[in-house]
């Protein structure tokens, strides 16, 4: 099989760590390896009634093909609400409707990379970004992050060094896997160097609005003078990831060759999907759901990160994340995190090796640990489980280096 | 702009004919040029119910992400479908669902095809396909048709010839744009050879139910001996089109690589709209739905042969399509269809020039006429408009030529 697949095939492997977490499911074990929404919250009621109305209203004409670039009344409405929550200004035709804003990175990557174009991204970053461009086999820059952001100094010094420079990839609101939030001022300073340089730059933006505390800290986009930032949307974090609808806001010619990108890869985004999430903006708004999210996912968020301080063995390290959905955690520097996993997977408790989130590899010292898809009781005994198997870790590492 | 563009752009240009089409629309416009199915028999009602039934039994994980596969229990019943249907033996894992065939085309295209590989297609073949694969570059090999499929002596030449070939693709069943229906012993040839030079097949097989008149011709895959036929499935044509699903059936190694690209490309096909369609299979079927669109398209395509014979100048020929949405259309040689479609749209009528159909050029004497989405009155005024400005184009050439 192999002498028939494209070379980039080489390049897209199934990840071990994947795999490993797919068969290790179990009624009893906890996992925090997900990145999944809390469920019980999902609106469903609400969206059965509106999709009552999309089908009585103009079912067919509903169910039939439609146009590549999105519905025009919802991609309006989605420039709306984008001018309304981000500051954004956006008309229709400058948003593309995509099948989840991971069909916006898939997208990006086949309109703009060449093999061996460099991408500049957080270190760590978004794996299903690696997951998306891998295909298109650029080389990876990771820039060096601390809490307030990408180092600029770090950040200018590989734009002035790295050739074939096509894109910088963030995540300034609530990283996953990080939980950062940038500061303005690295904000600013990421835009001014993509100037300088003349480079896009793609924000990723699923958790801007799920905010536990702290002032809202403006979009790259918001702040886009000159029209080089791709912005991506989603409806999954506010809404519900199920239905895969997502939007690219950029300038017009990107739009226009990601419009084509598209049609050869699905002709159009669910017509049904999007009268349906249209339906539920006019109707219900988000703002009552946001709400209640950001209420049961800061308790999850406080819950966890006082579960971690109580039960990490000394030597450990933990963000505390303002919003999103995940703690990342720096186990010591010996302490292989795969290895970690297979002891909790036997105690019944699962999470991410950090590993995976650093596209040229090291860190197996990390973990993501996910807060937003279970109850508290959980989270406790998952944490403390993970801290009972990091215990056992470290004493037999200090066991074996007596010993050797 | 065009700098920052990766080099596999340069092969995905706008279509000058869709871009015209696309603004060329007025209520009085009578429009053959899509290929829209006739919405008045969606089954809007059946559908609105089973979806009130999906969010009552399981709303909130309906809701939620789900495999990149696609659901266990929907993939099964398209497995057995498939078998029922088309004798396909075939098991869930064989299944990978997709949004819409279009994206099956566009993961085949990335998991098997370098720069310069070739692709062996009829000629003229589906322009959907081309848009998908144009993205991996390859080099087409269009290989001469007939009345009964490829003209297997050609494919045979070709296939000895050509370097690279990495797959066959066919529409066997009621082609898209010829409307041609490919003989048992050409489908049973097309296979041997692809034994013999080892070459995958992809069969795209979304009319293959929509048949007027005549024996059902086995699938590809039905015969597919040793595994190589890739099979494209969709709901679009017997169900609805909008809600965007399809699904791709292989052997067990290309599917694994199809859920590589996939995860990349959108993560998952929504969960919601899997539930939606695979309660409708178990509640209604599909049978008495393929039974009025036959009856109402067979109606259709009566009479717009009827009013081709009756209106088309002499030296204009036509296909005669036992099933699928389309007439094909050859003018006289000397008659460039965009010109043709130039006139036409100052009379109100469109079609699609056939040109666009064949990946190396050439053929612009050709068109494709849609007879699904409109009543018979609308198809004899269309038809009537056509042949009218035909009529005219070939005075004027005659003139051209005498004056000339």
């Amino acid at each position: 099989m192999e002498h028939r697949l494209a070379t980039r095939m080489r390049y897209l492997q199934a990840s071990d760590i994947r795999e490993i977490l797919k068969v290790a499911v179990s009624p009893t074990m906890i996992s925090m390896a997900g990145g999944l929404p809390a469920a019980e919250i999902f609106p469903v009621d609400a969206l059965k009634e509106v999709t009552q109305e999309v089908f009585e209203l103009d079912g067919p004409s509903a169910l039939q093909y439609s146009t590549t670039e999105g519905d025009a009344e919802f991609r309006r409405a989605v420039a709306d609400r984008m001018e309304r929550v981000h500051e954004i200004s956006a008309v229709a035709d400058d948003v593309l409707i995509t099948s989840g804003s991971q069909q916006g990175l898939d997208l990006i990557g086949k309109i703009l990379l060449d093999e061996g174009d460099a991408v500049l991204c957080e270190s760590p970053t978004y794996v299903g970004m690696i997951n998306a461009l891998q295909a298109y086999q650029p080389r990876w820059e990771e820039i060096l992050t601390d809490d307030d952001g990408m180092v600029l100094e770090d950040l200018a010094a590989r734009l002035a060094d790295a050739t074939g420079v096509k894109l910088i990839y963030v995540v300034p609101d609530y990283q996953n896997p990080s939980g950062r939030c940038w500061s303005l001022e690295r904000r600013k300073g990421l835009l001014e160097l993509a100037r300088r340089f003349d480079v896009l730059v793609v924000e990723d933006s699923p958790y801007s609005e799920i905010r536990f505390e702290g002032e809202r800290v403006p979009t790259l986009k918001s702040l886009d003078l000159d029209n080089r930032v791709i912005f991506l949307g989603t409806f999954s974090k506010i809404f519900c990831p199920g239905m895969r609808i997502g939007w690219t806001i950029a300038q017009r010619e990107i739009i226009e060759k990601l419009v084509l990108a598209k049609q050869g890869a699905d002709l159009h985004t669910s017509t049904l999907a999007q009268r349906q999430i249209y339906r539920y903006m006019k109707r219900c708004g988000f703002q009552s759901s946001i709400e209640r999210i950001r209420e049961l996912y800061r308790h999850r968020r406080d819950v966890m990160i006082q579960a971690l301080d109580r039960e990490l063995p000394i030597g450990c390290r933990r963000t505390h994340p303002c919003g999103g959905l995940f703690v990342w955690v720096e186990f010591p520097p010996e302490v292989d995190g795969r290895k970690v996993l297979e002891r909790c997977l036997e105690a019944d408790v699962a999470f991410v090796p950090g590993g995976g989130f650093f596209p040229n590899g090291g860190h197996e010292n990390t973990a993501r640990l996910n807060f937003s898809a279970m109850p508290p009781d959980r989270i406790e005994e998952g944490v403390r489980r993970l801290g009972a198997v990091l215990k056992r870790q470290l004493e037999c590492e200090a066991v074996a280096v007596t010993a050797g």
